[in-house]
């Protein structure tokens, strides 16, 4: 159904060699240039495919991919003109490769300010760090190296962003945040934008000016129009290697756990705290001021508006157990029948 | 309740005359030059109005309004000063009126590229197009006739971008990614940006490189501050005439058919595929690699987790069928009822 | 849990006493000077506490604090070297002393327009407005007195800003949009984007130009990455003090009545009209061409399909009044024991 789209890339065995480095056991091998990446049961020769997940290990046979990255233990043999790549994470090998043709297709700019940024003096930026156009760097702000905004980001006075960051076009970073390195912020989110907080006296809502920061941890990745509020007086943090996909909403004084994953359109109430390595799914919500234990699971769409204790799974709103949602789900399907039953019961006993 | 802020607008009765051309019969005139749209209850002298759903034909006889477009079989007769427009479709009619009406309150800009934009001496861009100020333009886009690139627009590396196509101010799209003919992406989307993806491997979120694009076909509409995901390796696409309201989430390899309809704040999650002219209401959510047939209707809020058949109408979290949703809707709401004849008969069977 | 994060804030005493002006009774007083403000339990000397929810009075006493703002009839003593500002409002007097510490932390720039800015020469910009770098302001429109652009605000043709209203960085005001005194829009919001409408005849969805306009009236707050879409033909209007999150979705007409609350994530549909001080959860999304009641508030997530009274509370998808979700929220719960007596009855009836 989808016709694919070819990008401009090759890459030689011997390129890929060097790119999954000594991790590797080689068997076979090819004389095509590779040409780009495709799944098992779409992979044409030039291509690279890969098994990650065991229970598609039958379509490595007819798989006709010059290359194919296989779990160490995998004892297949490769075809004729095709070569096999043994690995203990074929997924790892295949982010390596992934990022080599991303660096292809598009390579890393040279370091330094673009003419048409606006930095102030008193700004501190590595000298290896790149700066897009129309970016603009307010005072007191350090940038540090390696670092790279692409176009028309904007980085307000006193924040501080880390080692080899890449910042995304049209993201805001508000006064005094603080990004970590490695960090990758996606287009059009915001950092540190005022917590949602008014004191209401006499039908008139004022404003609490909300004077705490942002701060991100290293290796943190946030996708694009993601919201994250600075806290009310002190820190809206996200933890080391979290997650963050698109247009979630992180309200002031919230506390992300490291490793955590917030899937798309997540929103978080204010000064909740996420334990580590906790998953929410797509859209789910949560009330403020809840603590959500190390390695919770919560379901798309769920509603959580109580604490929930480690490892616990939950889905529905109100949340509910998994299990227990799930057999909810089944009974209510059931309600026109149990009607039914009750009043043939009620009739049965006049 | 709404006093009207009026614009500065004027129409002859010629110059309608002219926008509807000649697939229009006209009965009676006015001498009124024509000022503002309203709909029939609340359009006064000088205004525009249109019967565009006959249970409203009755309002037209008392509308004040200077003229009425009325579909071909209209049989009422227009009071003195005001005229009538017979046409097969009003709402088509409005919509060109409107047309007029924007071009005169907004007309385009002259061609050309403004002196305060960015653009790469590798990039392409037609005689024809208008590129605003502080727009950037990367190595080898392509940017057809009659395109505009309205302010702070960001076009990546290799983007290419169809005649006539309209992009508001801080849309970034991302390298490679293609955007059709006639299309129209407002303010803050973000088209192209990582699919959400890592390979988690003791504990470490790995990112995996997202080296595909996205495709908007031609004629398709995308609103504010919505989010599309590149794909992994191929390509997320956007069928010819789809329509996307504001703040949608399309996540990585998602295949929306021509036609589409998606309300505001929906999720899609990566590499569902819907058909042609699927309607999905606003913030309903859709689980990942998921096939939704032709036509189907997604009710608003809705947690789709399974494949939808073509023409089906569901609702819910988990979706059901829509007339099995309202049904055990209404039975939820008797719940407290039915307990209670569940007890009356354990009572009565002591 | 939260290691605090200290700004390099510095206000005396003194200073705080003309903040907080003649409304304040003082007890006690201090040598410190105030370096921060932190809630009861975690406050250290040289901070500003606060005691504004009557249940946290007896963590005064234990409170290290070396200012606290209590109500005017806290009875406790200060400790040494502590002082107490007893006040009608505390939560009055920490929003007043919060926002001298934000003027500290981000002074106001200068008035003026940057020299990076695109201005129109038919635009009209008060003399102590800043606008500033990279922002573009077109033909027409109006910039008030002590209004202040941040970059890369685009105000398009014929845009009104009133007095001392604060646009952030990468808001887009689409044409004719109109803007109040003292309002705040957070970071790439979009005010005036096109609602989403189309004629759609023999399968072809043809756009309906939306010639409207969107008014913020005075006092408005609008969050981050939200989108307010124009009117069809005349005014989509956020009434006088409303206060709108992030990622909000307010479609064309819509009506939001003055000291309206709407929470992140909320979708409004089109034509739907909420009356005053009407607080709406998060994520919570309403049908369009509804009126809802003043003062009613309508829970997270609901899904509102129906008219709303005045001081009505509702919560749920479809919408039920809040004492009745809960009910049935419980009974829900309980469907599975509901079935198993359902099946002993009919088993001791056989």
């Amino acid at each position: 159904m989808v016709e694919k789209k070819r990008l401009n890339i090759r890459l030689s065995l011997e390129e890929l060699r060097i790119i999954l480095g000594d991790r590797v056991v080689w068997k076979g091998s090819t004389e095509q240039s590779l040409k780009g990446v495709a799944s098992l049961d779409q992979a044409l020769s030039g291509d690279i495919a890969f098994l990650a997940n065991p229970k598609y290990a039958s379509q490595v046979e007819d798989c006709e991919a010059s290359l194919i990255l296989v779990p160490e233990d995998f004892d297949g043999e490769p075809a004729d003109d095709q070569a096999f790549a043994l690995m203990k994470h074929p997924s790892l090998g295949l982010a390596w490769i992934c990022g080599a043709i991303e660096r292809q297709l598009s390579p890393p700019p040279e370091p330094g300010i673009d003419g048409l940024a606006s930095v102030s003096p008193d700004a501190s930026v590595s000298d290896t760090a790149c700066v897009g156009p129309f970016c603009v760097i307010e005072a007191g702000a350090e940038i540090g190296p390696g670092v790279h905004l692409k176009s028309h980001v904007t980085v307000g006075r006193g924040v501080k962003i880390g080692a080899d960051s890449v910042i995304f076009p049209h993201v805001s970073v508000y006064a005094y945040c603080e990004i970590g390195a490695r960090c990758r912020v996606h287009a059009g989110s915001v950092i540190g934008s005022d917590g949602f907080g008014y004191a209401t006296v006499e039908g008139v809502h004022h404003k609490e000016p909300q004077i705490g920061i942002v701060q991100l941890e290293d290796d943190v990745e946030i996708g694009a129009n993601t919201t994250i509020d600075r806290a009310r007086f002190d820190v809206t943090r996200i933890g080391q290697g979290a997650k963050i996909d698109n247009l979630v909403q992180i309200a002031h004084n919230v506390q992300i756990g490291p490793g955590s994953v917030l899937v798309s359109q997540v929103g978080i109430s204010g000064s909740t705290e996420l334990g580590t390595y906790v998953v929410v799914g797509g859209q789910a919500g949560l009330a403020g001021h809840l603590k959500v234990g190390d390695g919770a699971m919560i379901g798309a769409q769920a509603g959580v508006n109580r604490d929930i204790e480690a490892g616990a799974k939950v889905r529905g709103t109100p949340h509910l157990e998994m299990t227990q949602f799930a057999r909810i789900a089944v009974l209510q399907k059931r309600l026109p029948e149990f009607f039914k039953r009750l009043t043939a019961l009620e009739q049965a006993s006049e």
